[in-house]
């Protein structure tokens, strides 16, 4: 179809604001009698709190109040699980686990109140690796789980904070079935999101007691949520403002800040803003799940996949946070493929590190990357060509996912021959050192309640208010180039707003891939009904059927008789109707699951299925372990483009992010410490290690998503490491399977692979 | 009508932020990097601009940057006739006119750069005095007036800028009738609002050029368009925003500094913040128009009014502002009165001193002070009791009020009767030195294009979003208090926020009385669609009809079945239908009028007409002319009361205002300069000034305004003048027909009575 806006590559609306440096974030924002807050961490990862003396922190000048666990109401937070004290009651469970919080006139004047906060603490054993908190005679972190709220039906019991299974067909008939089994147990670690903005948070309370937080936060619905929790008032007594956001990557959905900040601010009578420092962002926030994954994959001769079998543990920390949804994605393990009979069952399991969070397509890198390594091993050993094999397997139309829903427009098969056809898969030639790896990945795209609300102005420009945080990905973009299409309207005739729960209409977070998607579908509808109203107002004047009208360039005209048109601007405020604003509201209902595919499972059935497949050529030093990305190509279905030249970033940005899953990234422990916080130490992939990456959008268009457009961002993550990985042992032979893949690693294997004799 | 919140004297929603000091008001605001502009005003009252060198200026070390007429690319302003350039340009009309503006780092070098400008003026002969200006001989002060656009029909000449007609019967007829003829002349000085805050603007410049502007106006849409005509740029590039306003009264509606904040914005790329000194705001901006009002009025021995014939002249000032609208309540010299024979002429002219414009009930005070006086003059010398006189000549339903329009539905005799029996009128004492006077006066209630929207928040709490600005006057109260009755919630569950055209749906200015009837109305609207709403989501899992279904309590039950209920906070969010928003948009088609009745008037029909009879108590020294007044009496009828509280501050409020215009407020000039110019100069009624002002509501309720409501805040300062006036002859004999009635005025009167040998 030929649209005016949708489909080019128009500028960002945000271009002019970031490029000039004056766009406004959290951290520059500053209101009259501000005072500064510091958070003081748990240096250990188990213990009692026996006491806590603040009262040399209070007697320092310049601090003007602290907080502790005395003054959180007994409020537990959290996303799913309510399990987290705003600030550690009774005892901490990690080491960076907030103790107390100070508010001074200066900010190291609040520091150093932190040294003076005197807390006794009695140590308790600690348990740092998932599988011995697994074990019965592991010490408990969480004493009392099972009086937790929570919103979905899971299995808890000593650590494990969640058990999901996904068992269907017979696992005795799949493994008689099968003509090879094939074993392998894979790691993946902690990594950071990798947002450039730490958290922060400035929050002002009135006298009546109503909050008002500006805060890095990608939802300022739920962070108002959490807040009215937090603080024990009712929602009309918060209001939460988000900025332009600095990243976010997954890991800005929960609080943070903001009821410390809050609380501070409602004891001293003055805002307080906060934020963290790097070396407490890896300390204290909600890195990627790290995960352990048996597998066990059972295939016929001619390749076709019969049985598989396999656990999935991801260290949960020491707090559920979005562990107890992250944890189905241990459905991803299935990966794209048809596999008859499966017995998979997932853990998240508390233990003492930070609580583990989302991180762009949660759960999934992890998964994928066993199985995607797995299905090139196969292919190997059958002597097919990895691309035969995952076609051969590739889910159809008609097919039950996973988690029993059954699916139907799927691009899989466009995915992988335009991943295979774009690199020249077929054609690759054999290079000592150089090696080809492919893998796929699904993602879906998110949903859930959203509304928004469009009004014309007098003159027939428009605003856009929508709740949608721009959190980097180019939301506002997207939707303004939405409602432009439906009114005919240029895109600089729309502004738009940032989210403020006091102003714009309820939208949910800017994550789970839904804000094209969903938060665009309402935008389409808001801007329908606003042409609809102006379609109708113009068929009194033109004495015509509203059927009979188009909207092109800022008129209404009769179709077929362009001489008969009404400026939109003599429309907006026609007597008798009143200002023109048009709003709206939805939240679609997700298709039925087989409920006997699935136990314990947040959420088993998606929206806006889509597909991506990458090819990874590289390049391996045999001599150093050296690995050289020398190119990815990463075809992905996103339905209708909305902007092309988002799409592109989006599919750039989230493979160079996958990239450093693969290669460089992870959060290194000793026990509970985290031992390269800081941002030289935990080494994301900069300009210099990030190849060419050539996305190849293919346009399958859905029906439930705007103009057909489906997600986009996480799922370029999702199959980088796998196909990397699988590159690496093209090139030399060498099969890692706990990431990231480190040259050391590399080198390890080659020289234990010459050891054994090869 | 049993209501829950509706009648109640509940608290002001802004009580504590106001009691506390913690209300945000424009000049609460700073931002970084934010400049102090000053403007340099015209020492002239009318002058060509013959050169100006801003260089100097410019060079000294601070200043960022200056604008003049050069930089206005040519525009004209004006509500109703864009007759005023953003900054003087080729001449200056009155002294105090903007010629210069500058931008600095520091308000103080701001100012020190206004004495580097260099104007060179040739001045030109000016007048001053209206009847002067009218003179075929006068210096014409607008060369091009019939080229400057306005947007309905009047005559226009000479320095006449609107000249207006309500000729009705035949007054050959009338007189013919008449067994009395009086005649007199009255006037009217210049006065101030009154508000307590300056006018303050703040604005910003984005890199995209959208103008972002924090400003001191009752109406933040009306703001936004003029300054998208003052800068050229769509209304999609301009964003106002207004908290709280100290003060309005009429004082606030047109454009004063936003512009040029917003071009030294744009010259100095750097938010520019401005306020307008006492000084500043008694040369430059529109205090109530002053008048003279020359009538006869023709009459029967038995009382019956036949004949009118009058003369209204306003002194417009330099520019038209609201003139050509105010003009048009020459009607209220007629006054609630059936006479059948009318002949008045209202003229705004044009003279050389600042423009004059609204004031709380703009028009109306200066003709019912004359036509009040008149009436009980008449009484007087027919010796009828001035409340039967009133009585016999009030309109009564079905009859045609001056601008042509059928009355219904009319509470004049209510007001008249509730006067006259709270005051004990009938039973006056006559004591020497003590006098009692009567006056009554008409008013109506605003409309015009009006929307709002209320969010429910998933708490069951709620988000009214109204761009109606709070200007001291409780109009957020009102509005919540509506919302709150129509949803069954309480007040604290009903949060607000403040107007900004980027956030908030379209809403008039907070004048012409029309937040209660307009916003208020569109309130109720949205909440009813709200309500709807949740009754239809209800119904659906109550299994029951909505009709059968009732709001109370934050719950929704079956009727008769309260048992049978559901939590609204559960309907919020459900399911397949989104979050639950309402809103609401109308513009009430005004009733027709006889068009035959008047020329040149811009509104000749009004909706919540409503009516007040005050009756004030006087002692006048006969040594000094002292005149104290003991109190006052004032009945008017409010339709239904929201907020009982509410309506008794405005009347107090407006009648202590009322109570400044009649004995101490006037701004004196000599020539084109202002003499009086500072509070301490310019004697607004304090609190010993104020007797106790006794309000006695009646609530005839009305069948457009929301529960009933009419307007209150603008009718009790109309009748408060005349009513004093009265009091004072009655007390003394001495009819002073020029306002203010001061001491010196009464003990000339007096003595030139003895004088006379009376």
């Amino acid at each position: 179809m030929a649209y005016q806006t949708v489909g080019k590559a128009l500028p960002r609306v945000d271009a002019l604001d970031k490029a000039t440096g004056s766009a406004i974030y959290t951290g520059d924002i500053h209101v009259p009698r501000m005072l500064h807050g510091k958070v003081l961490l748990s240096p250990l990862s188990h213990a009692h709190i026996a006491h806590i003396d603040v009262s040399r922190a209070l007697r320092l000048p310049g601090v003007r109040g602290v907080i502790t666990e005395h003054d959180t109401l007994g409020v537990r937070l959290g996303p799913l699980l309510r399990d987290q004290p705003v600030i550690a009651t009774g005892k901490v469970r990690f080491r960076g686990e907030y103790v107390a919080a100070v508010a001074a006139t200066d900010p190291d004047i609040a520091e150093e109140a932190l040294d003076l906060i005197q807390v006794e603490y009695e140590e308790m054993p600690a348990v740092f690796d998932p599988l011995e908190a697994m074990k019965p005679e592991a010490p408990i972190i969480h004493e009392d789980l099972l009086s937790y709220a929570i919103n979905f039906k899971t299995a808890r019991y000593g650590n494990v904070c969640t058990h999901v299974k996904i068992h269907h067909g017979d696992m005795a008939q799949g493994w008689a079935e099968a003509d090879l089994v094939f074993e392998e147990r894979f790691q993946t670690p902690a990594v950071h999101q990798g947002y450039i903005e730490p958290h922060t948070s400035l929050a002002s309370v009135d006298p009546s007691g109503k909050v008002t937080a500006w805060t890095t936060v990608k939802g300022a619905f739920r962070a108002r949520q959490e807040l009215s929790q937090a603080l024990k008032i009712p929602m009309s007594q918060v209001r939460v403002i988000t900025p332009y956001l600095g990243g976010d990557f997954g890991g800005k959905g929960s609080a943070a800040l903001e009821p410390l900040a809050s609380l501070l601010a409602r004891r001293t009578g003055r805002p307080v803003r906060m934020e963290l420092s790097w070396r407490q962002e890896f300390a204290c926030v909600h890195p990627r799940h790290p995960s352990l994954i048996e597998m066990k994959v059972g295939i016929k001769r001619d390749g076709t996949l019969v049985a598989l079998e396999g656990r999935v543990v991801l260290d949960s920390g020491a707090y559920a946070d979005t562990g107890p949804r992250v944890v189905g994605k241990t459905a991803a393990l299935q990966g794209v493929y048809r596999i008859p009979h499966v017995r998979l069952d997932g853990y998240c399991v508390y233990t003492n590190k930070t609580s583990f969070g989302n991180c762009r397509a949660p759960g999934s890198p992890q998964v994928v990357f066993a199985m995607e390594s797995m299905m090139e091993t196969m292919a190997n050993s059958l002597g097919m060509d990895p691309v035969d094999l995952r076609l051969k397997n590739a889910f159809v139309d008609g097919d039950i996912s996973p988690t029993g829903q059954k699916l139907h427009n799927l691009s899989i098969r466009q995915a992988l021959e335009r991943a295979a056809e774009v690199s020249r898969w077929r054609e690759r030639p054999k290079k000592e050192g150089i090696g080809w790896g492919m893998a796929c990945g699904e993602w879906h795209s998110g949903t859930g309640p959203s509304s928004a609300a469009l009004k014309m102005n007098e003159d027939g420009t428009a605003v856009l208010i929508t709740g949608a945080v721009e959190h980097g990905s180019g939301t506002h973009t997207t939707l303004v180039q939405i409602a432009s299409e439906v009114l005919g309207l240029p895109m600089s005739s729309i502004s738009r707003n940032y989210s403020d729960t006091d102003a714009t209409p309820y939208e949910g977070p800017s994550g789970a891939s839904r804000q094209t998607f969903t938060a665009g579908l309402t935008v389409k509808m808001a801007a329908e009904n606003v042409r609809s109203q102006l379609l109708e107002r113009a068929a009194d004047q033109l004495e015509a059927k509203a059927d009979d009208l188009e909207l092109v360039n800022g008129q209404v005209r009769v179709k077929g008789s362009p001489e008969k048109a009404v400026a939109i601007s003599s429309l907006v405020m026609s007597k008798g109707k009143g200002p023109l604003i048009g709003s709206a509201s939805q939240d679609r209902l997700m298709p039925a699951t087989d409920p006997s595919y699935t136990e314990g499972i947040a959420g088993t059935s998606f929206l806006g299925h889509t597909y991506a497949s990458q090819v990874a050529q590289v390049e391996v030093d045999r001599e150093t372990g050296d690995i050289r990305v020398l190119r990815l190509v990463a075809a992905q279905d996103v339905g209708q483009v909305i902007n092309p030249l988002g799409v592109e970033g989006q599919i750039q940005g989230g493979a160079a992010s996958g990239l450093g899953f693969a290669l460089t990234e992870r959060i290194t422990f000793d026990g509970g410490r985290v031992t390269n916080d800081s941002l030289m130490d935990y080494r994301m992939p900069t300009a210099v290690d990030v190849p060419n990456i050539e996305p190849s959008i293919i346009e399958e268009l859905d029906d439930d998503g705007p103009f057909g457009a489906k997600s986009v961002g996480e799922l370029p993550y999702v199959p980088v490491a796998a196909a990397i990985a699988n590159a690496i042992w093209d090139a030399v032979g060498v099969r890692v399977t706990d990431l990231p893949i480190t040259p050391e690693k590399v080198l390890r294997a080659l020289k234990s692979g010459e050891a054994a004799g090869q």
